[in-house]
């Protein structure tokens, strides 16, 4: 990905959000990227932390934060999102530290981002914007998500030109005023299987760094290409069903599912260790179901000897980034262990918190 | 659930793993309970160092977990469940220090365990469970999580009735060989709604210290039992459309769902706050769709102007323990803040790990 941003000299800046480890976030540094994104001040924070000084959080702004960003904002280079205009009022009348600003736009996706043809809600912003000279107009963002409903390859290219030219439309219309305004794009099917990124300056894939089975099911990977899997205890078999059970379930690898050739929710492929040898089963074997702690594998007659209790199996999961978030932290296969986020204990007001 | 257990004279022995909290813990404690149910070794060495002496691990044996099964063994009266062959022969090998051991049976949920019918396997196991002095057999234990497929209330009942026969008749057949053996059941819809637990010893429930959507759709509760939610901040209104977008996504409130009245999923209810009033919206408002870290709630025009950006809102969740599990701790609506099991950052080869 690195290589093909440089190739079409697009600013690779990576979505931190699917891994969330600053050992991984290495990686991408030893491949040159220098600017990051992430999906929320906490993960800033983590970044931050970890030496990253030019981050976006790419989720339109949570004004109750606001303590928290201007924080971080006297730290580092720091890009937030708007999309709406009562966000947008508070933080012109909020931020205190100089910050660069995103006006999230809408292609097609329709979870948040302002329509490109809306332009007097665009032009609203921009008069709010010019209120607080903390705030650097950086450009226009757009995660073209609806790529993830595509049916086949041919789909991904017709989202990500219509997103590629609803952007490039908004660039030329407000390039006389803003000269040094950039597009930024960010979805992984697109970025990985798309040419065309005329007009754009900027990508921030994220789930690319591992992919999974939707990616593979979409077309944005080959399997060779899914780096994690969870590794889980067999502990109970069940011929008279087809069925083997392991200690791995909802809490680890998370209820994401896709639909199997059999027209039911699958939620994990299967590999199977032998010896030094790693066997993928096809997809007759699979991740059937999950309670909190288990799961269940539904298993051929053929390959039914192939797992015994007190084995380990590993699980390709169907969103990487629900898993690894799940997990907390990760092993590469030559052992080593990578650290990821601190989950938080201590929630403050401004961010989701569990009440009883 | 404890007055109940009392008034019929079972042992309540709740399952913990819905709300993982020592701090809650105690609210058990307050109302006499001593005995517990967990769901993994990582969780009963976390209530154990929370002064629980007497613990269930209700999830089959996972034997890689030796090691840590024979150190907590030798410290509290620690109980074990064995549904295989397999697994039987191992534990009867390796384990050093005493334990008490049920026996799963499948009363029709088809998870894990043996059929009631399957006495032979039954058998074979008691013939292993002879081999080792360490293992004290304590009788047989039943998860009739089929209840949760229930379409009415009445087939909760009846698949409780269903499995209390089947238990029934394991206790008659080896109660000569094993006068002190017990009967464990533990589901929370039918300990919610049954009365007839004639031949049951003991009971572990684990939802009911919250509850949620599902159990309410089940008829497990009622509205006002549900005791959690999850507070999250609005970051965007979509009138268009009807949508309103919260900080609060699939990493918060996980992705179990029920179907709402408008046969589309529906992965939470919502409460508005307004002042120190709190309004529970009806079904036509709800969380119908989520990505990592944004919800979006299908919002009423009529309701619409009651949720603004920079609001919080209270999500109820579908299911309460993948919830609690996400956010791993809580605070009472008193402000006090109740922490969980810490998230393991060092994974063992013992138990499920992600790996890159």
């Amino acid at each position: 990905m690195a290589q093909k941003a440089k190739a079409k000299n697009l600013l690779f800046r990576p979505h931190f959000k699917t891994h969330q480890s600053a050992a991984v976030g290495e990686w991408f540094r030893d491949a040159g990227v220098t600017a990051i994104t992430v999906s929320s001040v906490q993960m800033a924070n983590y970044f931050a932390k970890h030496g990253w000084d030019d981050i976006t959080i790419a989720i339109p702004v949570n004004i109750l934060e606001i303590n928290q960003i201007n924080a971080l904002a006297k730290k580092i280079k720091l890009n937030l999102l708007v999309e709406n205009r009562d966000a947008m009022t508070q933080l012109a009348k909020f931020i205190k530290s100089p910050v660069g600003l995103f006006i999230e736009i809408d292609t097609g996706h329709n979870r948040t981002g302002i329509m490109a043809s809306k332009t007097n809600q665009i032009d609203n912003l921009f008069e709010i914007i010019k209120q607080n000279p903390a705030i650097q107009f950086k450009g226009f963002l757009t995660h073209a998500g609806h790529t993830y409903q595509a049916k086949t390859r041919h789909e991904i290219y017709n989202f990500h030109f219509d997103a590629l030219l609803k952007m490039r439309s908004l660039k030329s219309r407000y390039k006389k005023d803003w000269p040094d305004l950039i597009v930024s794009m960010g979805d992984t099917p697109s970025q990985s299987i798309c040419e065309n990124f005329d007009g754009v300056d900027e990508i921030r894939p994220g789930n690319f760094v591992f992919y999974d089975l939707m990616q593979l099911k979409l077309g944005s990977c080959n399997f060779e290409d899914i780096a994690i899997r969870l590794v889980c205890p067999v502990i109970a078999k069940h011929g008279s069903r087809n069925e083997i059970t392991i200690y791995g379930g909802a809490i680890h690898i998370s209820k994401d599912s896709i639909i199997n050739i059999d027209g039911k929710s699958l939620y994990g492929q299967i590999v199977v260790r032998q010896g030094k040898e790693k066997i993928l089963l096809d997809e007759k074997n699979y991740l059937c179901g999950m309670s909190q702690e288990n799961g269940i594998l539904k298993i051929t007659y053929k390959d039914f000897h192939l797992i015994n209790v007190g084995d380990l199996v590993e699980i390709i999961p169907v969103h990487s980034c629900l898993t690894a978030n799940l997990m907390g932290s990760y092993y590469t296969t030559e052992g080593e262990h990578l650290p990821m986020i601190p989950k938080a204990h201590e929630h403050s007001s401004s961010r989701a918190k569990a009440s009883t």
